[in-house]
């Protein structure tokens, strides 16, 4: 018997929700199409907010398996002139509206030199506008091109079609204001950039930042970190969460419940001991 | 080495949710029986909203490859009277309850001669009653016929057997009560029948009764349609979505939360200019 | 053509939620080092409610198909001192961490022989804990061991990997103290296990405990069973559901809403007539 091969991976990244049938429209357009494995990354993004899909995929994407087509459909501009495009990467392809979700993931493979606007490509990246009508469905609506470009396109990405074939080459990609977090004397000061299933306040202030042990300022209190894991008799804790950012969390409850406390909110932290008062 | 022939595709449409494990021992009934691919359409139907599942049908159901095998169970009447029931139409399979999930796709397929209560098939359909309880699970509850008939019978079809070994072939299926908008004195009068994700009112009123410029009266207020996106400067847009059907949006929001207008509620379209105001 | 072998199944238990990438990223690592099919028993358990894990596996369990690695990942503790562990029982295997998720299996399995704390292995089982760093991914972080530990571990499963490669045996599991009903004086007297999503208030009482005709007092009501099915005329009904446990619905309806009642209430059934008062 011939050594099998596993079907490639089509990763998907919308704010549809589950309760209507639009992310099953976008399945049955990919299974029609390829042989795939389709894999979500979640359905659950606040409609319309790419910062947060941009988040998200920022989690996942260096997991995915080599080759993985990621399709990211969160679309506000749908039908108007945000372009369709498509990027190949070292390790596979990206598929989406030109809108700012790969704005981490460019921030991470340019190593940091990425702003807000239109930002160039990294030097092993290649980008396509997907113009080619041959590969969308063959009546694209003015409200739905995850069904009617996004998926088709991923899906011939995924069934090995070049990307060169799927329209012009372009050599850069809109990018959102992510903010830095912002060090000096002595203290970090970023904020919260989503707050997960189990209200952890996640921020973007990453583990480098912080020094052995460090107080964090939050909502007009102070936590002591870093607790090693969510279990402590304390209300709330600080932690290096799996992402390699600095986590607030409620050792078993939520913690913006218990703190009310939500994106885009301050965080600082004291990553020197400040000697002189404990002398 | 040989083709590959990709797995035969089963989609499922439930009312289960995603809190319990019903539709995983679904699958894992499916998955017992058969290597098919399974595909989600929605488990987020209300509850025993039949007529609801029958319009997500609607949306999706040209877009499913050839051969797929789409089992529905939206059941209320399950133990009950209901028939289960399998369809085949030229494009695959359905399974579920017979209780007018396929109301909108026997308009379709009968060119819209369909009303409420026993309907005829399509001439290019068969279906049988399931009654051949080989293919079902040993012990079959009274209240889960999803996992004890409807998953086991839909895993023989997609392994290829024969529907009449399901059980004996019947000539009518039951359909729902679906109004059908109004047309009268250059006015049409329909209904909103889905409030999707984004809070997008989805009315029943297809393109085909639009002229290239109409007024929407929906909820006390008018609307100036076709809008060509869903980005606008209006608070409330009209547009023809995806499906083909008059929508009505918030651009950026929710056009549910703003106007309060749910399913059900009238909307009526003034399709032609009244020159005479105009003159 | 060669007889192509389904490719081994890994479903997935968790209390992540859809809306971050959680699963996502687990189920990436997975494709990443094996070409299973990965089914969702579900992602909706409510935060570290690992009862309800182990209630809602009690459902699924048997349907598996046989090979299955189940991969449960509710894990307040993670971080701290719970072991990670596999298990491998007739049927398949079991991967998480050691808190008590197998509560229903065990005791189904070990024949109703295990009580809360630590509880030997069926005689037909082994286990190990998960020692062996070189199946985990190359970095593990103190808060997602779902995704560097149980994925990858789960994944080796299926790809055929001995389980004592995993790391050492051990003879014990961890239980949860799940209370059984008590039976005296033709009463038997339980309490409301889970809620479902249709609200259903289902009861850890088995329909072993129950006569032909029942009366059931729950909420300061009384409900006269069973019905046959879910269509009754009644406010509420009583009836055995899917998994042999009595069950309180609401015709069309949601129990659950309509009597307040919520999980660990109590429940109790007059198994026999009362004949003297009937005479």
């Amino acid at each position: 018997m011939g050594v099998s091969i596993p079907a490639p991976v089509i990763a998907l990244l919308t704010d549809f929700g589950q309760e209507d049938a639009y992310v099953g429209v976008m399945k049955s357009v990919i299974a029609t199409r390829c042989d795939a494995r389709v894999l979500d990354l979640s359905h659950g993004v606040t409609p319309h907010n790419v910062a947060q899909a941009a988040y998200l995929l920022s989690t996942a994407y260096t997991f995915l398996p080599r080759g993985t087509v990621t399709i990211c459909v969160v679309d506000p501009g749908v039908g108007g002139k945000r372009r369709p495009i498509a990027a190949r990467w070292p390790s596979g392809w990206f598929v989406g509206p030109d809108n700012g979700w790969l704005t981490y993931v460019l921030r991470d493979e340019n190593r940091g030199h990425t702003g807000p606007g239109q930002n160039g490509l990294p030097h092993d990246w290649e980008a396509v506008e997907l113009t080619n009508s041959r590969y969308f469905l063959d009546r694209v609506s003015r409200t739905f091109h995850g069904r009617d470009i996004f998926a088709p396109c991923g899906a011939a990405l995924a069934a090995g079609t070049p990307m060169k074939e799927l329209g012009p080459g372009i050599d850069t990609l809109v990018t959102i204001d992510i903010k830095q977090p912002l060090e000096q004397e002595g203290r970090v000061t970023g904020c919260v950039l989503h707050v997960d299933h189990f209200g952890n306040l996640i921020t973007d202030i990453p583990a480098s930042h912080l020094s052995d042990s460090f107080t964090v300022l939050v909502g007009g209190g102070t936590i002591h970190g870093p607790a090693t894991s969510y279990q402590s008799a304390e209300p709330l804790i600080a932690l290096v969460g799996s992402g390699g950012l600095l986590e607030i969390a409620a050792p078993n409850g939520s913690a913006h419940r218990l703190t009310g406390i939500g994106v885009g909110q301050p965080v600082s932290v004291a990553t020197r001991r400040h000697r002189d008062t404990h002398s």
